[in-house]
């Protein structure tokens, strides 16, 4: 028996199916699939794509025989159309398309109208009565074929027609007449015969014969095989060529195009959705020149074709158990279905299908939370912007924090603030942001930086605070003594009011209108199916109990991370600090000044500056000591019943300090010193690399007391809202850790002054002491860190930092470019950098869980947030992850669909290794 | 038979041996030995380790049988010594200390003299005449005795003694009469009587079983037990207990005392040298009151005990084949010989001490190469201090560069530079150097600064250059308006005279005399014994064809890194260079704007444009190219035959960029700009932490024409310098790499520039192309980077950074607490920190030979020239080592010694796993 190469699929039924992927391509195999189902789909057959390989293997010549099955299945399809190749009356006309087993750009696009010549023109001018369309369709043809077949570029063919137009006095294309389109096609197959060097060919099955062999052809393209490297795409065979009758919708009042969803794309409500237009192409509907018709309406001009259409839309939803987008064309009364996929719809419109189709039965739990893209999630939770307004954007950026902000500018926190006290709505714009920036942060709508990426202070905090902001865009240039900003030739000045989309990046001129988000019911029952798959914990980043409390109503099982730095900025907070800060100095001056003499009189002499001193940095600590104690209180009550990890202070100190000239002098005003001491203790504590410097846990190597201060108020804190009856589960995290003996040396502190707590208080808590693991060391010898520690959490933010050597607020300037070049596929402070990165944190979690086989770990990073880096914690055993709290429910769902995923593919994996 | 608990040693044998180290701990089982070799030892016994334990278990009671047998050993050391315990005669006294099998610190002090009581005291006086003799030793017994036995404190009787002083109007001890100190005696016995609660034991046996049990107890204070567990020490008994005879030079003129050694510890000369005093103890001949004899005048004095000392000398040394430094003391006439141990010395008497004994046949190679310290050798290679120069002492700092320095003070580059032109010395004072001040550092004699530790910028350039430098000087306040600097009350102006001590970290004021060093040929002939055991290379870093000759000259086989950013900065280079940078900006700002128009005509415009920058971009480059070329080919040329790496521009470009206004504005007349854009240019490349920044390779990647440029400079020099007949091994190092697709990149930009070379010259050469590790996620994912660099070079400066997150220029200021707590023991820029980053380059080489297993590594940080470091190296496999020119010797020393000592640890390991 002769190997069978074509296809055919038509009149309710195909040789081949679905599963027939590998030989047919997706698309051969989904036509042959529908024809199956009794779809009415224009006839057709299919190449196979292991003739690709024959064709490659014979350089470029048909195997023996395929020109022979080709043409008998040109007869088939003639016969199902009832129409003929080339005929005058009933001509077919055809479309060729590529289509691999896998979808891959770089292939041939589509060749529609394939068939067409002088003669068939002419019968179609006589059938239909309307010559534009017919000499339209012509020179179209003619166009394609000579760019996509034959190499004769359109820009060419485009140049003609622009001329045409010019001469006719015109603007569109469809507004040049029968004659006018009817001289085009002359110009065209001119402009063919100059690039090509032979005529237009007017046979069909020349036409077809060449358009199969571009197929081929492209395969091979540069960019096909490209695609194919880069993806590790291998061991396929080839492309499949799809040759398929036309239809068309434009016939005349019995015909007519459309496209329909088997629910509403933007709500979800299940109800036939779609649009058509009579005697019209598929490209009217979308080009909005004539205005498109609700699909109810067909009820009333075509009830047949619209009971027929309704019936195949549950149909196929059924069959691929999942919402349809589907084209179909009316001709002459007949409906046919051109294509049918999985429709694209809003987030708010995923959650309520897959709640929906779980509650018919449609799809298990599992598919349903398959079917929402975490990432979506996002938008259901921030205002967005009325997606119909008009949109005048000026520049871009990286989309650091979701959200809609409308406002007007300001160039400093403290404008920020006064405006917002004076009722105005407005957007902090900053080069980059610092910690002295959190206040009017907090004052604006949102916040726009010209530096700093998505991890960038100013992303970090804003994602904290569930703010609107956009970040690192290059192109503004902020003038802070104008109070103006430039984008190319455009100025803004303070007070002219922008909108930020924090979705996108884009930056707007004026106060574009958004809508405010809606959360469904099902959103809760969808989260509720998400928590019994996942198995990881998801907990939140929180400095504020308002960030706890609404972190808590999107789900959050306790607090992963708690910054304290925050909370020295606050009010009056600062002055303690700085304080402190300025006597901290000589406190450690002295410590070296004793150690190294062994002279009694001085020794006596530096222990009573010293006591003086250190009663200063202690008495400015006690200051901030009530303060902490009720911050911590307000966040173990609003979290009561869950753990929460609360990491001691871990900027450098000069963080705390203002850095220009009327600050310092204020501050020295205020705490009584001259300017010149303010000044030289900004010097003395500038770092040149601060990320790497003097901060986290080494700051108690030098400083005991400060920790000892925080672990105070988290215990007294404790104590108190625990014998209120509620429950505190509080987790100590020293950050910064490199060895154990450091760990060590700074838990020994921490646990001496809970102990004198217990002791003062008479009361005892459980409380658990961990550490972040964030610099590389930590994670290479977690073995031993873990012998200390009682939890982990991975900072995956400076970890990502150290491990790769960028630093967060300067990268920047590259990155873009190494994402661009495809060095790193994602920017790696938004997504977990598996394969580097990643390797420390599985080492990390390996080791650390060898010396201690109940260690707890987590992950704090941003990237707790980001569903590949959430589906990562997962396979490396980690016990929750915590983000910020819009993101928590993000989480939730990416660790469910991390479950599904795994264990699938985890099934999979044993399947093989059964073989 | 009874079990054996105490061992004896006199009159020429000795019950154990240097074997029992185990049982009589390492004093004991020495004395033994030494009594055993027939060398004149006071008599004694020694209580066994194992007593120790058996009276702990005991409960503080002597096991059953001890006393008996301690009587025993009592008896028979007064009959060797033929003295009495207690008699007024012939008074036996005896000194008591411990000694476990391991030198512990914490445990008992000696307590001398034991024996003494009124008795003794009066027959002593009769016997020597000396009554001042005989109470200042009874004194001192019951101070030591209350103090280290009883508890009493040494303040205490200090206090009595002081009082006494003040009443007799003296200042010194020695300066009370015999009367005044008896009254002393007499105050002593009431102190101890009120604090002990007993009266002073007047019976000997008494005072030593007190004292007995004090050693035993010693063995279980708390410093004792935090010592074992710090250093892990297990397994052993306890401490032993050793009794001796006390002898006296001091108690006439047959008497004496001395210190000697068998080789001369200063020069290494084999010849008998020391010092000794007639009528004195050990100490006067130490505390310098009367000036000692030179040894070999004892031959004229006591010519038979001259005799009898010189062969034990030379008896010892056999022995124990290496320079002794012995004790010894003639009681009436009769020599006694107290301690022999190996001796110190200075680095050249090492090295002439170990190539003279390998001469002699008493040591073999692998002995002579153990003998001399690695890092004493830098001693040899620079100018220093002539040792009996008085020093005048203002401040310390880290010794970052050896050598000795004299010179003026000036407090800028280029105050430096003009003065050197005036012949004048100078010594360059900063608060921090940057590469601006290269210059001004080439030309002083040292440089100071006030920050900055071990390896940062001053610490590394000063040592590359063999310059003195000492560092980080935090009590420096140096002030560039007023070019003065202040240490203390002290103030030193531009023009001052200081000098520098680069090996203790000492600056001085005014001019200490120098001498300068005399490499013997011993020094080579060591040199060549090392070289011939070591299996590791070693190479240098050198920047200039100066610094090349000079590291071949210390035995460089090669250079294993090559900076090429240092030649970015000299003379007019610089200019070229900084117009570059201001074309740098647009010209990536263009290539964005291209990417994201589709418009032609915008395109064209852009293109434009860009070429005009891109001219101006590569012109400035171009420019260059002949400065690097000729740079390279004189270090071709010095180093012809041997493999150079060079590293391509590693720093970001900020730092070629002026950061004071005035020299804003004299970059931009110069290059004919606004200074406006100057400085925005440095605003732009401002960077939060440079260190993680936009530099090495990152640079390649957004400005490829830079890498080009040195490609080409560095492939046309090796054509030359080969052409000329000399052999050239270029190998090109691509700094900062994180990812293998970062390296394809650039390596790929490297390799097109290198062929374009090879056409133009119709002429090739062989290169090759690696990667620096240096980025831990290098060393993560060293298979994947190995696919593409044929040789890895570890930056364990960079790796040590990132891997710990301490920025070296920021670590100063906590560094030295985290090695002081023991966290670290070492400061990690010093010894490569093997627990942490080696863990990082292991798993580096073990995954880059993985993929690649011909796979040439090194090491060009400031590690690869430190001793622990560099066995490091050898350990884990590396190819070569390399480090700044004067620490060529170090390196090879080390090198051979990591040979010697881990292929022993082999074999033990070895025999350990065959059991």
């Amino acid at each position: 028996m002769a190997k069978k190469r074509v296809y055919f699929f038509g009149g309710g039924k195909a040789e081949g199916s679905a599963k027939m992927k590998e030989l047919l391509g997706g698309k051969g195999a989904n036509l042959a699939e529908m024809t199956n189902l009794g779809v009415p789909v224009p006839a057709g057959f299919t190449i196979a794509t292991s003739v690709c390989g024959e064709y490659y293997d014979a350089k470029g010549k048909w195997p023996k025989g395929l020109e022979e099955e080709v043409k008998k299945n040109i007869a088939k399809l003639e016969k199902a159309m009832g129409a003929k190749f080339g005929d005058h009356d009933k001509p077919l006309l055809v479309s060729v398309r590529s289509g691999a087993a896998v979808s891959m750009p770089g292939m041939m696009d589509t060749v529609l109208n394939l068939g067409l010549n002088d003669t068939v023109v002419d019968g179609i001018i006589q059938k239909t009565g309307n010559a534009r369309f017919a000499y339209d369709i012509y020179r179209r043809f003619i166009d394609m074929f000579g760019d996509v077949v034959m190499g004769c570029h359109h820009e060419n063919f485009e140049e003609a027609i622009h001329t045409a137009k010019e001469k006719a006095g015109v603007k569109n294309d469809n507004e040049l007449s029968a004659d006018q389109l009817k001289a085009v096609v002359e110009q065209y197959k001119a402009i063919y015969k100059k690039h090509v060097g032979k005529n237009f060919p007017e046979d069909a099955w020349t036409q077809l014969k060449h358009s199969i062999n571009a197929v081929f052809g492209s395969w091979n393209s540069p960019r096909a095989i490209k695609y194919r490297q880069l993806n590790e795409i291998k061991g396929l065979l080839g492309t499949a060529v799809n040759v398929q009758a036309m239809v068309f919708g434009n016939m005349g009042e019995d015909c007519g195009t459309g496209v329909c969803f088997t629910r509403n794309p933007s709500t979800g409500e299940k109800e036939f959705y779609g649009e058509f237009l009579m005697n019209a192409q598929g490209e009217d509907v979308v080009a909005g020149i004539r205005t498109p018709i609700p699909l109810k309406e067909l009820n009333k001009v075509m009830p047949k074709c619209y009971k027929q259409l309704t019936s195949l839309m549950i149909r196929l939803e059924k069959h691929y158990t999942d919402m349809q987008d589907m084209e179909f064309t009316i001709q002459q009364s007949k409906l046919y279905i051109l294509q049918t996929r999985t429709g694209k719809r809003t987030a708010a419109a995923a959650v309520k299908i897959a709640v929906d189709m779980l509650k018919e039965k449609l799809i298990t739990n599992e598919k349903a939370v398959m079917r929402v893209e975490p990432a979506q999630l996002d938008r259901l939770l921030h205002p967005s912007f009325d997606p119909k307004a008009q949109r005048d954007v000026m520049a871009k950026g990286l989309p650091a924090s979701p959200g809609a902000a409308v406002g007007q500018v300001v160039f400093d926190a403290e404008t920020a603030e006064q405006w917002r006290d004076e009722g105005k709505k407005v957007i902090l714009v900053r080069i980059e942001t610092s910690p002295e920036d959190i206040g009017g942060m907090d004052a604006a709508q949102g916040i726009l930086t010209a530096r700093g990426g998505m991890t960038s202070h100013a992303a970090v905090v804003a994602r904290g605070m569930g703010k609107c902001c956009v970040a690192g865009v290059d192109d503004l240039g902020i003038n802070y003594k104008n109070k103006q900003m430039k984008v190319a030739n455009l100025t803004i000045s303070e007070g002219d009011w922008i909108s930020l989309d924090g979705t996108s990046g884009e930056v707007m001129k004026g106060q574009v209108p958004t809508v405010e988000p809606k959360l469904a019911g099902d959103f809760g029952k969808f989260m509720m199916i998400c928590d019994k798959i996942r198995k990881i914990g998801v907990r939140t980043n929180a400095d504020t109990p308002g960030d706890s409390r609404r972190a808590r109503d999107f789900g959050a099982e306790g607090i992963g991370l708690c910054r304290t730095e925050h909370m020295f900025f606050e009010g009056d907070r600062i002055w303690a600090v700085r304080e402190m800060i300025l006597a901290s100095d000589d406190y450690a001056d002295m410590l070296d000044k004793l150690a190294a003499t062994e002279n009694q009189n001085t020794i006596k002499q530096i222990e009573s500056e010293y006591t003086s001193v250190k009663t200063q940095f202690e008495g400015a600590l006690n200051k901030l000591l009530p303060y902490q104690r009720d911050d911590f209180e307000g966040i173990f009550k609003a979290m009561a019943g869950l753990p929460v990890t609360i990491r001691l202070l871990d900027p450098p100190l000069h963080e705390f300090l203002p850095h220009d000239e009327k600050s310092q002098a204020e501050m020295a005003a205020r705490l009584n010193v001259e300017t010149k001491i303010v000044k030289d203790k900004v010097d003395q504590l500038h770092e040149f690399n601060p990320m790497l410097g003097h901060r986290g846990c080494r700051l108690a190597i030098t400083y005991p007391a400060i920790y000892r201060m925080q672990a105070r108020a988290i215990i007294e804190a404790a104590l108190k809202i625990s014998k209120s009856g509620k429950k505190v589960l509080p987790e100590i995290m020293i950050p910064l850790i490199g060895s154990v003996k450091e760990l060590k040396i700074v838990k020994d502190q921490v646990i001496e002054e809970i102990k004198a707590v217990f002791a003062e208080k008479k009361s005892k808590i459980k409380y658990m002491i961990g550490t972040m693991i964030e610099v590389p060391r930590a994670a290479l010898t977690a073995d031993e860190v873990a012998t200390e520690a009682e939890f982990f959490s991975f900072g995956t933010n400076d970890l990502t930092q150290m491990t790769m050597g960028f630093s967060r607020d300067d990268a920047g300037k590259f990155l873009g470019e190494y994402v661009k070049q495809g060095i790193y596929e994602v920017d790696p402070f938004q997504a977990l950098d598996q394969d580097g990165v990643g390797k420390l944190v599985e080492m990390g979690i390996r080791l650390g869980r060898s010396t201690r086989n109940n260690l707890k770990v987590g992950i704090c990073g941003e990237h707790g947030g980001e569903p590949s880096s959430v589906d990562f914690c997962h396979c490396v055993g980690m016990n929750y992850v915590s983000c910020s709290p819009f993101r928590v429910p993000i989480a939730r769902l990416a660790a469910a669909q991390a479950v599904i995923r795994n264990d699938r593919s985890e099934k999979k994996t044993r399947q093989k290794s059964k073989k």
